[in-house]
């Protein structure tokens, strides 16, 4: 891992431990573009095949990659949107003072990204949405590189075993999904089906080909957001962009910027670009800088100003809080926290104001309008969340969810890709109930939800009060989690913070995965806790979500270069570890495991041979596995 | 807090923040002897009573008491135990060299505890356990005690805002407790009957007087264990006791002294002399030790020897193994992580190199005759836990429990009270299976389980994998929770380690008492949301399970002493917060919520009327609240 210096840029790169890219052939569709994803190698001892995983991290952990903040990533996509045809650059919108914060004739104060593209692309007429190509039965190359991704390369390894010495490594439990029904094998026709039904959706901006696709449904794997962003209190550009590189490293499938204050445009100007996955915004964020903070002075024609410039620039989905609506806010009145969606409040505000409905709900088929010509997903906004366990399943919330229900289907009607947003505080026993509403409201467009946290009472550990709820929601249907960090409700979230949300959340999304029957989902399970028992303890490490803090604390205790061969640990040290003695039980037993020994046990009389037998043939005997 | 140096000793003792002991006092049969608890005030500012809340941590969170590590704590019980005159003190065991791991006629190396109590108490006859009062119809001490701790002053809080000018509080979700049957008030009678019919354990040791009583079972507020003790590699008494002080005060219900290596028996004595909890052990550990390690050189006479060496100490519960038998050890063969309980395969080893079935099975109703003599708990331990996502819920680990069944009831015969122990690694879909298959299997005897663990792929966070596992089981019914550090797999815990631990699973025992509807339960995260939504930050940190923490996360970001009191923080800045906006909207909701303006809403006429008016009375208005 070093550390990669572009002028004020600091961010970190290069492979895992014991890792390396692999590039997964498609078919011609793919025009040469491979798909990305890393393999772990094990220790020449394990005799096992390397592990697939799939990879979220770009090329920043591709060590024959160059990386350059200050160009931009490869476009992948450029050529698949140029060859189908139905999109045109255009002068696109100029970039003004306030699009940064700023008064009319001030100057910004930060560097921008020195290579914006020119001319942006739109469609010339049909919606360019991979809903619409999907309906119209077209495979994109976006849906075969998911069908490839989503498999992780999964038969390659099983074929290795069959050529291999070892028995076929492909033993998983029979899952329990809820209704969600995962296929052995993801095809690009299955992954078509999933979008034209609208239970799955490829945010993917023709704007934005620099991302690796990727998709996010019920029948897919569980797939997890990362929030960074300015804030008007603190942080800078490099910061978000080295959070941005270091949320895909550790594991987010989708970022989103989520920046106020100044400088909202050049920020995202700077992910966007190097962004190797899809990113989302809320973009009554940015309109609300834009009327100088005052909810009140927001209108619609700024609102659809801001939803231009960011589809130019290429954000994948907007949160769009068009579910507020003027008569469900006094249904907010006897909570106990509230409005705590930002977005939600600012409608809100909005709404009192006027005394008018929402101003996005009334424009809601202009939006669409936008959305279409630059494949823009809706993430439509839960505004009403619950802030509070108190307030979870409310009226509000839920009348709320019924009408994002009733626009899930206005927008599919465009040809619009949808996804829902969920709660926020929850107590377990309600969790379940906020997953079947949503599939029902919405038809099973998928769910992408906060967390939800579990219980209030848990400041600084909110990664955790919600990780549960969102391992849990994963398993019922949710098809992304949105991170919370350990910082939530006290501050912004830094370096650390941020990759431990991600990894909380990748376990939570892999729980879930487990417990959906991900078809891949246990060959990671299992080649760990094959290297736990077989003492390979840089197997074990190099297999972790997180190589380096397993490595970090096995050392703590032993630190030495002997103990990672060790055929014991810190806990019981060498002499009763369990697994040690566990390893003899199974030589043990299944040198004895016959009908015979079972027959024996009842036999008093065998009994003493059997034991003179063992102590004969060393009762201390350890022998080496594999 | 302060540090309190006792020779080489230093614990952590002193309130935690904003916070109090209280002492409520119980009926005659107490003897003077007042319930403690902890009573967190709020600021004035908030109107509110003081919140209550259920406290583990003994007198060393209390200012007014003399804390002296030598002297050990005050013998809550000593009275209640000889007012029932069934106990006898006698000559108990002497302590031997083995007892510690020396050889015969070697010193002790490390200081001893300077006040051990001199004669045992032991039962003159009949069972002194708490089953057995409780089957008579005799509510203990210990029961009433147990009843005003479980209620955790919760009338008086809703009384005292009665009197106050709010709102009662007392809203709560209705719960869905798998079965699970919490009354709104817990009574001795209740305490009492749940005893009786092995539905609850009270852990008390009659020569362990100085723990606060404690019960565990489903009808209950759900526990926490938290492991502790030396091991072969590393640490010291001095750091163990620490441990133990430290695990109280974050919460820990019992802690269970694990220590392997030397000095095993001096360790003990410091840890109970000194613990306000019950205390478990897993006996085959210093048994082992015993015999120097070499498993197929125990005998039940060395095992029967520890047991009555622990239960004169005072050990409140036993992990027996008795369930691992001969015929179930080739049901591991075909395991991917085999026999991963130490205890479990230390006795396998024993049975395969005797080929003998196991001696604490064989001898199970000897070992029932110590435990009712003492009133030491059994807590039938799951040798044959699965170790992996692999090997859950399968032939051997089922084998075991059907057999832990069988012992449940040879152990209430004899009126000793039993919980049993689960595992371990299991995927989130077969965890509900556990938990049914165990109450249906031991007729409903307390769970106590070990996470478990909802995935094998991220050690270094396996705290946070086990607490997703932990807080599920809870709610289904499960009535301690073990902890899991993030060091497990990887090296010992240290004091941080035990620390994450202990929020993590009161995290997950809290989330499992509002599922399940613990009365009591969602006064705190309403108070805390409360304070959420009022900015009161002070409020917020000093009711967060680790007011430390939060505070320390907050400063992190606005560190300034003004910003405890902004109305503000850091995520959104001074003008955009949603708390902030949404205040507003609650002014307003509540100002207009009328029918008048649900009708206004849809007459396009009324709706710029109402809008001037709100921007005439100030769009930018900020009440203070309260």
């Amino acid at each position: 891992m070093t550390s990669t210096p572009a002028q004020s840029f600091e961010i970190t790169t290069g492979t895992l431990p014991a890792s390396r890219k692999i590039q997964v052939k498609g078919s011609d569709r793919l025009k040469g573009v491979n798909v990305a994803m890393r393999e772990i190698t094990l220790e020449p001892t394990a005799k096992e095949p390397s592990v697939p995983v799939y990879d979220t991290s770009g090329i920043y952990t591709d060590d024959t990659a160059q990386v350059d903040i200050h160009t931009g990533l490869p476009k992948l996509r450029a050529e698949w949107i140029a060859d189908r045809g139905d999109v045109e650059p255009y002068d696109g919108r100029s970039i003004r003072p306030e699009d940064n914060g700023y008064k009319a004739h001030q100057k910004i104060e930060v560097e921008e990204f020195p290579n914006v593209p020119q001319n942006p692309l739109r469609a010339k007429g049909d919606a360019v949405t991979q809903m619409a190509y999907a309906k119209r039965g077209i495979i994109t190359p976006e849906m075969e590189y998911i069908a490839i991704r989503e498999n992780a390369n999964l038969q390659a390894y099983l074929d290795a075993w069959e050529t291999g010495s070892w028995q076929r490594e492909d033993n998983q439990h029979p899952a329990n999904g809820f209704g969600a029904r995962l296929p052995k094998e993801i095809t690009p026709e299955f992954v078509r089906d999933e979008v034209a039904r609208g239970r799955a959706i490829i945010p993917a901006n023709i704007n934005h080909p620099e991302s690796e696709p990727m998709i996010i449904g019920r029948n897919f794997k569980v797939k997890i957001n990362a929030n960074i962003g300015n804030s008007a209190v603190t942080s800078s550009i490099a910061e978000e962009v080295d959070k941005m590189v270091w949320a895909t490293r550790w594991g987010a499938d989708t970022i989103m910027d989520l920046s106020t204050g100044k400088n909202i445009h050049a920020t995202r100007e700077w992910i966007l670009r190097n962004a190797p996955v899809p990113v989302g915004t809320v973009p009554i964020y940015q309109a609300l800088e834009k009327v100088g903070g005052v909810a009140e002075d927001l209108t619609w024609v700024i609102f659809r100003d801001t939803l231009i410039e960011q589809a130019e620039q290429g954000v994948d989905y907007f949160t769009i809080h068009a579910g507020v609506r003027l008569p469900f806010i006094p249904l907010t009145e006897k909570r106990v926290t509230g409005i705590v969606s930002r977005g939600g409040s600012i409608h809100a505000k909005w709404c009192m104001a006027h005394h008018k409905d929402n101003f996005a709900y009334e424009h809601f088929d202009e939006i669409a309008e936008i959305c279409r010509a630059y494949d823009v997903s809706f993430s439509l906004g839960d505004g009403l969340r619950p802030g509070s366990i108190a307030d979870a399943n409310d009226a509000a919330q839920f009348a709320e969810l019924k009408t994002l229900g009733e626009l899930t289907h206005k927008a599919w009607e465009k040809d619009c890709q949808v996804m829902i947003e969920g709660p926020g505080h929850v107590p377990m026993h309600l969790i379940e109930e906020n997953m079947k509403k949503q599939l029902e409201a919405c038809d099973e467009a998928p769910f992408y939800t906060l967390g939800p946290l579990t219980t209030d009472i848990a400041p600084g550990y909110d990664h955790i009060t919600s990780g549960i709820g969102a391992a849990m929601i994963g398993w019922y249907g949710c098809a992304m989690l949105c991170y919370v960090t350990p910082k939530e409700h006290l501050g912004l979230p830094d370096r650390n913070d941020v990759k431990e949300g991600v990894i909380t959340y990748r376990i939570a999304a892999h729980a879930a995965d487990l417990a959906k029957g991900h078809p891949a989902a246990q060959i990671r399970d299992n080649a760990l806790s094959r290297a736990r028992f077989e003492f390979r303890w840089r197997d074990q490490f190099n297999l972790a979500l997180d190589p380096e803090r397993a490595m970090e604390y096995h050392d703590q205790t032993l630190p030495a270069e002997g103990a990672k061969v060790a055929h014991f640990c810190s806990m019981c040290g060498p002499k009763f570890c369990s697994m040690k003695i566990s390893q003899e039980v199974r030589e043990f037993a299944s040198m004895k495991n016959t009908p015979e020994m079972i027959e024996a046990n009842q036999a008093e009389a065998g009994m003493q041979e059997m034991a003179e037998k063992f102590t004969e043939e060393g009762a201390e005997i350890y022998k080496k596995v594999g």
